[in-house]
């Protein structure tokens, strides 16, 4: 079961997969669906035969999630990245916002910002949040707070993000900046999100190739941690961090992306994404 | 001409006051009433005498925005702040971000939040965005874009921000943490926003009297700034930074917040919000 939003940018339209065949799902999916059982109501529906098949192909595939409240990101949370860099594990999460306007479909062209000369690429898992958490207990209660998985890409432009004068966010929230899915998929169909292989490609070449188990701060122990700080509501998103590869770890001239190169996405049962680069 | 929203959280209604009598507005004060001319059509709607009068003796104050959609902060914005403090201005804005979820009315209390030894106040100018902002082509360019203003209170855990590992939306997006109000003032209505004082009490005593003509980047050079990071949309909201006399700038022991101060805020011509503390 994935949902998918498919349509032109501001008119997209909520569908389930199933079998194989796709529906409608007949309301948005957003943070009110979500909290409201939309998931488990859309199955209920679809078992009874009481929504409509439509035909998608050809169709624009949006961002899975309509309306994000928040994109909370984790850094430096991958052994293999922070080996690579030679960057000590940080002692607690490392955490920075992202404008939720940023998110776009997972074809959509991501846009090179004016002036930038470092937009670098970060394939991460995207928690979606179920339920309103709040000061949890411990990382044990945290899961039951989550509606799914996307593929998130965390475009950064690292002169902005580490060479203008102050906290990362500056290099994180350019137009475009996450694209997202192309599938949600429900927390029910995911086995285990602390075992998932993440890889991204750019212009065909394997860049980035790691998993989930090398997460310093697992799922459970985010979610905990972040609801000490803020209050996660249902629809707002965790990015959970990027794994080694991206263009700011390679050796000089570093191969930061430029207009007319593409970047591809995948995670283990999330789909594949495809982005091609433009000049804003 | 000032807009507020009245009555329980979550069921706020717009209203207007013109003249010392208070109209109801009829639809919400939002991006997309901003972006669609609301401020205009609710004059000229007053003028002809198509609103119906309501009173709002007794009822909550909300905040006078649903629904911002990111609030961008400014950090070491004002000189006497920069000079107490001893740091150097910074070469270009500091920027950051917070939860819009954060946003509480102005007599709304604000929780302290659970572990929270350095819990700090900032009154700031927020500066409400009508139009999108997207690579102004130069600080000319930005004040056509300025919907209004408002008091927020840019509350601050300082050892979240500064001392837990990195970034400081760690400590600027608890819960309740950006208060805003009473009222939303149309630019039309504000002569100079460069010109204007800012004053916060605590337990009645005058902490911070600033003037915004003490900013480092003024508010037209803010948002030709943030466009070219961002785009910036109608209902966004930018924090532009806080003047002097925050606990932080204080001598030791600092006189951080607890459960039953009562902090009081404002702004010429802005109106003056007031804030009991309590246990989260």
């Amino acid at each position: 079961m994935k949902f998918m939003r498919v349509g032109d940018v501001g008119t997209e339209e909520a569908v389930v997969e199933l079998d194989g065949r796709t529906w409608a799902v007949g309301s948005e999916v957003d943070g009110a669906f979500l909290a409201g059982g939309g998931i488990e109501a859309t199955r209920t529906a679809a078992a009874r035969g009481a929504l409509d098949e439509v035909d998608i192909a050809g169709r624009r595939i949006g961002a899975p999630l309509a309306r994000p409240g928040k994109i909370v990101c984790i850094g430096l949370n991958y052994r293999d990245h922070a080996d690579e860099t030679g960057a000590q594990y940080p002692a607690e999460p490392v955490l920075f916002m992202k404008d939720p306007s940023t998110v776009v479909g997972p074809f959509d062209d991501v846009l090179i910002p004016r002036r930038s000369v470092k937009t670098d690429w970060e394939v991460e898992l995207g928690v979606v949040i179920g339920t309103t958490a709040r000061y949890l207990a411990s990382p044990e209660d945290a899961m039951a707070h989550v509606a799914g998985y996307v593929i998130c890409h965390d475009v950064s432009e690292r002169e902005f993000q580490l060479e203008r004068s102050g906290q990362w966010d500056k290099g994180k929230s350019c137009e475009t900046f996450n694209p997202m899915g192309p599938w949600f998929v429900p927390a029910s169909e995911v086995a285990d999100p602390g075992d998932l292989g993440l890889r991204l490609w750019v212009n065909g070449t394997l860049m980035q190739n790691g998993s989930t188990r090398n997460l310093i701060f697992d799922i459970p122990f985010l979610i905990h941690y972040l609801s000490q700080f803020m209050v996660l509501r249902p629809g707002d998103v965790i990015n959970t961090g990027t794994p080694a590869g991206v263009a700011l770890g390679q050796p000089d001239p570093k191969p930061y992306l430029r207009a007319g190169d593409v970047v591809e996405l995948e995670i283990d049962g999330l789909g594949r994404a495809r982005q091609r680069m433009e000049q804003a």
